[in-house]
């Protein structure tokens, strides 16, 4: 079975997570602690020299980085795939959206605010205006994208949705306030309704 | 013929001149000045909710934002379309990588120091030593990667290579040397041999 390199409480592992277990491959989870230096060692720079994760690594010793690339490649040829060219373009649009202008704010304050050590936040304070203000901006354009349709990419529920629902239904651990957000507030509970949906702390 | 609605020096904009010049897709230009608010006007909005150049828009009136979902959808069924699901993979591993690890200090550096008035820059001067650092830490990840192989994805020029030399090949403007990266300085170079290779500033 395929090894994901994970934090359990990370969006970015929780979108593979949850992409695995929707088209059915089994993982091997190992885990990283969130606030360690792990995977800044050599053992783990040799598999990604990025030094992060998630990263996948396959029996044959190949590995594969950056969530977005991870549950494209788990999806290929499954009913999470989106179904035509341009839907392809849209969901990758809306993946790259997402790792540009949403998770810069809406995933690092939820990490600063909820699981860094108070002290550590101390530093970064100043910061919480701006990451409220562009992840609040990357709401809105979600709100406007799903106010007349339920999906991001094409007419049914893909790896679009997944990569934005990863960090959105728990931005409110960041400060945000969905239900400013009605769509979006719609659109996660469609997602949870999905067939083997699995929440992010409870994914094993 | 699709217009794209760009900025001439923004690298995100030449990833798509270079893919559709080499895909042989005609494009009408439309010019957006760098210093600009025009792309925060409603007219353009319209268009782009998140208010960013580049976005493709075809004659029907659809339109596609994020350099990496334009050059993705231009590129498929091309020679510079990864040829198998693996390198799809890896191609897009590199996509988000650069637009995640990569542009927020190479380009956003180059951007400061070569295109900003200088009263704006004196406001982020401290900022400088984190893109450097983290532009320098993502150049050293591109070298290693390419010490053994001439491409980022499989084993042919594609989009994620035309992805990473957009601002890879500028980055002296952001006061990085890629001279201490010389597998980088290699395959800037082998890029630039390529058919139908245009630069980014004449590129029209």
């Amino acid at each position: 079975m395929p090894v994901l390199h994970q934090m359990q409480m990370s969006g970015n592992c929780y979108k593979v997570r949850l992409t695995a277990k929707q088209v059915g491959v089994p993982l091997v989870l190992r885990d990283y602690p969130v606030l360690g230096i792990e995977t800044r060692k050599p053992e783990f720079l040799a598999r990604n020299p990025n030094g992060r994760v998630p990263l996948l690594e396959w029996e044959d010793g190949r590995t594969l980085a950056e969530s977005g690339a991870i549950i494209w490649h788990l999806a290929e040829g499954s009913a999470l795939a989106p179904a035509d060219s341009w839907s392809r373009a849209e969901a990758l649009s809306w993946m790259f959206f997402e790792q540009y202008s949403h998770e810069p704010y809406v995933a690092v304050a939820r990490f600063w605010l909820a699981y860094a050590p108070k002290a550590e936040l101390e530093k970064k304070r100043h910061l919480i205006p701006e990451w409220h203000a562009k992840g609040n901006a990357a709401l809105a354009v979600m709100d406007g994208r799903l106010r007349d349709r339920d999906w991001f990419a094409g007419d049914r529920y893909s790896i679009a949705d997944i990569a934005l629902f990863a960090y959105t239904h728990c931005a409110d651990e960041g400060g945000f306030d969905i239900a400013s957000f009605p769509a979006v507030a719609r659109w996660i509970a469609r997602v949870r309704e999905q067939p083997r949906h699995i929440p992010l702390s409870e994914s094993r």
